[in-house]
């Protein structure tokens, strides 16, 4: 690497942060308030230009991020190195409800009822990358 | 750990949400805009009951966050057992420009002047924790 990057923030393309979305299975959704945002940690998948969640009906996501645009934050982050990637897709959200269980979508690592389906329209992705700095 | 708690989600308490938050460099602050909620990385330093970022002081954090309420989040999950914690600690930034480099607030990871420590002063604290589910 070159030395000069040691450090530095570096702008992904947007196929590349897609694609980083895809190794990771946990990642964080976020909605506004009138009391500032809410972040909520979550699994995903990623199917086409669009993040998918299960949850429950009666969740605070389901009754504040439906119709909402929203954001969905995702990051591998080396503590040691200080070094990784961050990925942040923002968009519509939408519930969807009874969707059968072989659909796109995880399988909730929470026990209970998921009966929701939060799908998040992507329609803004930016990423960045973080050189390891000097030790 | 008694079965029936496999993948159940546990509310913790205050004093135990801040502890967490003490064991990890990383975690993330979220801050609104008309577009949607803005989620990003940062390294961190508890102080009482505030959290402090150091950033350049032309950041979007210092423009879009100061003298508002912000939602900083930190997590720490498990992929293989799918179990974890994550806290969540709102209340509304500050920004401070000149602090001393002794000042409590973290050496930031990213290279680059940064002059203004972002300063958010706490008033709501949750957590939740995570068992392992099934297997």
């Amino acid at each position: 690497m070159d030395k000069a990057a040691r450090g530095q923030l570096v702008d992904l393309p947007v196929d590349e942060c897609w694609q980083l979305l895809t190794t990771t299975p946990v990642g964080r959704i976020a909605w506004s308030t009138t009391s500032g945002p809410v972040v909520v940690p979550v699994n995903f998948v990623v199917d086409g230009r669009t993040i998918r969640i299960r949850t429950a009906a009666y969740s605070a996501m389901v009754q504040k991020a439906d119709v909402e645009r929203v954001a969905f934050q995702a990051d591998h982050i080396d503590e040691t190195s200080h070094s990784g990637w961050s990925v942040l897709a923002r968009g519509r959200a939408e519930v969807r409800y009874g969707e059968p269980a072989d659909a796109a979508g995880p399988e909730p690592w929470p026990r209970g009822p998921r009966s929701a389906t939060v799908v998040i329209d992507v329609d803004e992705v930016t990423g960045r990358w973080l050189n390891p700095g000097e030790r």
